[in-house]
């Protein structure tokens, strides 16, 4: 009643979406993906940075160089799924924020000359990002499969390669297959919120 | 068309949504704030963790206590906020994964045993949890002032001063009222996504 989103997006993205370990073989497209990328790259970070760079996974080739540096309980799914997404966050994001923040290009020297700002700003900024990620995933009526059990190094030579990315999550994504889990417990409001 | 999310929700959501910078008058009730969570808490976390915690600051000495620890660029708004959501991971989250995570209770000592993986993994969980409570402040037709400009250590004291929390991102919660800013661009779905 408190809200305004209707009740069928509520149980689109939160209610009766869920994390999916299985999935059909259904493919999804990469027009998929730009229609939840147009969609979610509205939503704010700090400084509009903007962070998030992906890599979909969908060849037989790319797959493979993908599982081998996953966990081993990720790696029967993520071989199943019908695409996957590396999710990182640019280490040199501020090489944009001149574009991205114009009403005070000097964001890019004042903020973020630094490496070690910047790892930290846009790791936080990045898992910001896969939050609104994967409402979008949802939005595009999939379900997404998020870890971040694998070899944070591996993968980041794997598929970036020039030190200046930092995989964040993966993302496996399709329309899901039967799941073996029931949905765990949430926190109730009392625990989570006080007020002052 | 590739979305399955209607175009209104889209557009509340996403599209039409702002970052506001100033604010009604009009109140926002605790009744609000508990449908937002009793929505985004759905949204997944690794391991269920939801390590996000909320002090809302509604009185007047709750936001004099607020607002002398926010960077100067931020005071002015957060003290006009009808509401200010101060969002802070929970460093000692693995305490209820025995009932977050029924299917894997060992979870909390394999893989939580050390306060630094902890705080890794509650500090990214609970940034992917902003992200889902963002979502929500606009599911409720409010709009949201995420900030992370304000000095952490005074906040982790003033607000929690058990040690056993890390505030994240504070958050202006309301009607917006007029915005200085234009809304300012974002990348292009082919400077963030590559398909291999």
């Amino acid at each position: 009643m408190a809200l305004v989103l209707d009740a069928a997006a509520q149980d689109l993205l939160f209610r009766q979406a869920r994390t999916a370990g299985t999935f059909t073989d259904e493919p999804v497209s990469d027009e998929t993906v730009k229609a939840v990328y147009d969609l979610v790259k509205y939503a704010p970070t700090a400084f509009n940075q903007s962070p998030l760079r992906v890599v979909l996974v969908r060849s037989e080739e790319g797959r493979r160089r993908l599982v081998q540096h996953m966990a081993d309980g990720n790696k029967a799914k993520t071989e199943a799924a019908p695409l996957t997404a590396v999710l990182a966050a640019d280490l040199e994001f501020h090489e944009e924020l001149p574009r991205l923040f114009p009403h005070f290009p000097q964001a890019k020297d004042v903020f973020f000359s630094e490496a070690q700002a910047r790892e930290k700003s846009s790791t936080f900024n990045g898992a910001i990002q896969v939050g609104y990620f994967i409402v979008g995933i949802r939005a595009a009526g999939l379900a997404a499969g998020p870890m971040t059990g694998f070899d944070a190094d591996a993968l980041n030579k794997e598929f970036f390669g020039d030190g200046k990315h930092k995989v964040l999550a993966v993302v496996n994504i399709g329309k899901p297959g039967p799941d073996a889990f029931p949905r765990s417990p949430r926190l109730e409001y009392d625990e989570v919120v006080t007020t002052v």
